[in-house]
């Protein structure tokens, strides 16, 4: 990769503070499989900035890893899971949540977020044991398309769920970048009450890998340690994750990381806005969705790294820019510059 | 862990060249999902020390996730393994296999190996479609009791297996302590003829996390990838995968770990031999297996970590040390010594 | 039920030919898991009307498990399912596709009935790894909503699916009323020829129970018994389902009770637009769709049977009726009398 | 089959009191799905005989599928099932139990009975989240060896079950046989006391098709249909499987037909250890195993149909006879004549 790189927030290794705790701890013996002293540590970190002791957390790899251990564990075979229709789980995990014996029913939304209205319909379609039984709510925080849910939303979804007895799960892939955005309203102590479950995620936001699956739902935790095994996702060495959530969490770089993010994203965001140019929808956490000529898009690609979108129209599309904690405010401009350079034809 | 532990073979991290590694590349930008510069060296690199160019490599994060993404991807649903009763898969993988499916059919052996003559009584008891067809053997090498195959004994597994059309796959945790034994006869390259696929365990040999699935068997390595994703296995950041083995096969590194850890076996293996003590099956790669009274054990436990493996009589069990690339002769030392003082009664 | 129904093509018994054969055949010793007699020459009796000798035909008790085992055995774990959104598989069968580890992609269409150009999309946008891979096309003849395919259709669906590596499989439950519809120009032997794999109905056809699965493609027939018993569908006195399926095709039975349903529903049809009523899709096959004002809805739903199928506006819905052989010419005309009745305001 | 066959317990097709009523009620229009009026009498009626209102009965058409989805249906992923080596689901099922996730820990017994003592070992055995978790204990009664469990027996074992939080299920696909042999002091009620479910095999016991799955563990009935409609095992005309357990329950017919068939079996059993001949375990219920020197065996298969049970030694092995409601008194006699006739040298 010769070009500058804004294809996605895992382009490069980990904060250099994390490789520099995984040496100096390195040859210390520690237990296998999470039971580590990394990891105790780094629990109970995190269940301090929870704000309770009663979550059970669990570190695994990545994010289709936990979405996948975690939905099975708590469905019968005949419950399904409702997400919109952008959700990563439907689109991006190669049916992974279907390997498992589970249906999604998907709903169509525009901004990546489901509301209460959106979920009623499929309650009220699935009648009877001719069809599933929905069971859990999945979203993603930031979303797939950059939206992040307010304090109002989350509260009238989790709300909602708790009265039709729906199990409200949160992928927090994200997670960083959406409670960074300077649009949100909400902290980590308000997902173990909102939510039955999320994961904070560190594989976008500084870690080599790893994500902090959080159960806050008492009744969905027995046992969950057999799950993560039989999925093969109980590392022999869990200290690797346990050591990358306690440098995460012990001086708040995990909130440092997405704001960084964030700020990039929304200087990205501007510059581009200042050549006139649209947005699909307002840039609030660490992913940019111009809408540019596809002859502008052409050029753009010789010396930046990005995805396509969507076609808009026939002479347009929109592309997405992901920053991250470790992208350069350099090539931030370098952007901007390039698409200067572009629209002056030169 | 005050005392010092023989365990197991991933207590500590990764050899230190491999960290030094991941600082040098870090900040590189890569491509994700394992199809970085790093991933394609190492598997470059691995082709070139099994002499082909026709086996297909992925990278992994743990075992049971390796057993379970091949074995699930090549069998029909009706299809079913054949494995010693000791298998990993059979015994300490929560039932990975069955959750993707698939029965295992389980022999009874003395040293953990399998051999033509007890996978034909399995054949002969499965004729028809109310039961499974047997179709994959699973062997591990070195096994679960720490046992080897030499090479007339996978070569006629592996004839046998081709005539009868079943596919053998060989579990390769600890193949760095098969191949580097004394008594092994057995390089990679024959691997890769020998089998239709295998793993070479990075985890406990020096890597932090890793394996590395081979699949010589060119039939079944068709969209192999969605099989890795699909499980949850297909890391972000797949660069940390390429990095470890890439470090690991440079300079020989994973041989000589496995050799270190083999050398440190033996020589606790003939220390505590000297003594007069038993052991119940011979040391030939990293795993000691000593009989030795219980109120030795006793005694032994409250200075070195170490798992009591069988119970021989009312007076005796067997207990397993584990050595690794990251024990100290001064460990070994240490216990020899321990046990000394023990049988003084001091 | 004191009223008369037409909730379903499934609320009586057997045609009566049936239980005289199963009466006459009782006490013959025979073969069980359908190697049988009967089962033999059902199936070879089958063959001659498909005008094949090549195909593998299997019977199995329900429609739900003739879907979910044929599909389930011809995927790969990580292949999916196209199908409407309307189609039985998506709705109607609590997630069995899924179950067996399977997403479905769906499809939203008018009618039912899938073309090319609603496939085309779904293949465009599965690119890589990270998403499922669309094997199998899942249509059903007649649909769940009452249409039926022509000829040009299915002929055009099926050199799609070969061009584009895609299996093609149609849901008969209801072939007899599709292949005995005024409208239809399709035989039995286009099917062995069009598609990859379909089943015959019996259940909704005069049977007791009863779907005959014909596989044309000759790679996907190997082992299937086994995927039968797998999922406990082998049916230990598989003569039973023999018996019928030789009694339906012996003496064209099958196609007269097909076309006995479908000349009711035109019956049906024709009363209710004869006072004014619109229907929300032309009646072609045994299902009947007419739009009725909710008060004369409630008021016959008093003395018949039926579902309501949509909600069409605040004083309008839409109903469902069905007809079946078993349905009398008398209970149509007392349909249309009672429909007079309410009108009159009596 | 021109022979007189003893090769199993459904040859023929259903008792004909089941045939005379299925043409009585053929044409009354009922509920579709087990919701009609003669699955509610049935169901009612069972429970009168099981002395409790509290048992959840649900009728399906086969034992594989009965077994599969009731224990599919409370285990949790992880959660396996302990069984005898000979059990139906571990030997007969082509791996439907693994298929749907769960391994089964097997138990190598002499009768192909459960006891707490060989369950115990098991338990000690599962003591972390690296293996399965045991949770459902599986029994046959009769077993698939003819052997019967006592109630004192099954007490034992129900109370051990309940002790160690076990559920235990009893496979009755021959319970006629077993509630019905002389040796017998359990009766229905028992079984809806001591077990947390079994289900009532009608068809080795004169249904056509037919078992009824008694849940009796209340925590284990929720959303039960859910799991029968998603594995495809709900009948659309579920009328014919209560019409047949009606016949079955109404005159007693289910325990006489077991009676019938013990008897016979018993005449077999005494005809032919007349002759000097051993059985490998005495007959009591509706299989015989008698040892038989090779060339009797051979001379017997020319008339009459059996299985090769097991080789004794070179010279003998034991064979399998069963016997059924519809075994006539007339072919036992020709075969112990046979014996007789092969013995004498004719």
């Amino acid at each position: 990769m010769t070009s500058i790189s804004f294809r996605n927030d895992y382009s490069e290794g980990a904060h250099p503070h994390i490789l520099e705790r995984l040496i100096q701890t390195n040859l210390q013996q520690e237990e296998g499989y999470g039971e580590d002293n990394f990891c105790i540590r780094a629990k109970n970190l995190i269940l301090q900035k929870l704000g309770t002791q009663k979550s059970d957390i669990h570190f695994v790899s990545g994010g289709t890893q936990a979405n996948l251990i975690f939905i099975s564990s708590v469905l019968k075979p005949y419950e399904s899971v409702i997400a919109c229709t952008t959700g990563h789980i439907v689109v991006h995990e190669t049916g992974a949540i279907e390997a498992t014996g589970h249906k999604i029913n998907t709903v169509q939304t525009n901004d990546g977020k489901l509301t209460p209205s959106d979920i009623q319909p499929v309650l009220d379609f699935h009648t009877d044991e001719h069809m599933v039984k929905p069971r859990l709510v999945y979203i993603s925080n930031s979303t797939e398309t950059g939206s992040i849910y307010s304090k109002v939303e989350l509260t009238a979804l989790s709300e909602f769920c708790r009265e039709k007895k729906l199990l409200l799960y949160m992928d927090g892939a994200r997670l960083a970048s959406a409670l960074t955005s300077k649009y949100n309203d909400l902290v980590l102590a308000d997902l173990a009450i909102l939510t039955d479950a999320f994961y904070i995620g560190g594989t976008k936001n500084g870690a080599l890998i790893g994500e902090a699956i959080v159960i806050n739902n008492q009744d969905l935790t027995k046992n969950f340690r057999y799950s993560i095994k039989q999925k093969g996702a109980l590392l022999a060495k869990g200290r690797i994750l346990g050591i990358q959530f306690l440098e995460l969490f012990e001086n708040e770089l995990f909130f440092e990381l997405g704001k960084k993010a964030n700020m990039l994203a929304e200087q990205l965001s501007e510059g581009i806005e200042n050549f006139g140019y649209q947005l699909i929808s307002p840039t609030v956490s660490n992913q940019v969705f111009p809408v540019l000529p596809n002859n502008v898009i052409e050029k753009l690609s010789q010396k930046f790294g990005f995805y396509i979108w969507s076609k808009i129209d026939e002479q347009h599309s929109s592309i997405r820019l992901v920053t991250s904690w470790a992208s350069k405010e350099e090539s931030v401009d370098l952007l901007i510059k390039e698409l200067q350079k572009i629209r002056s034809g030169k």
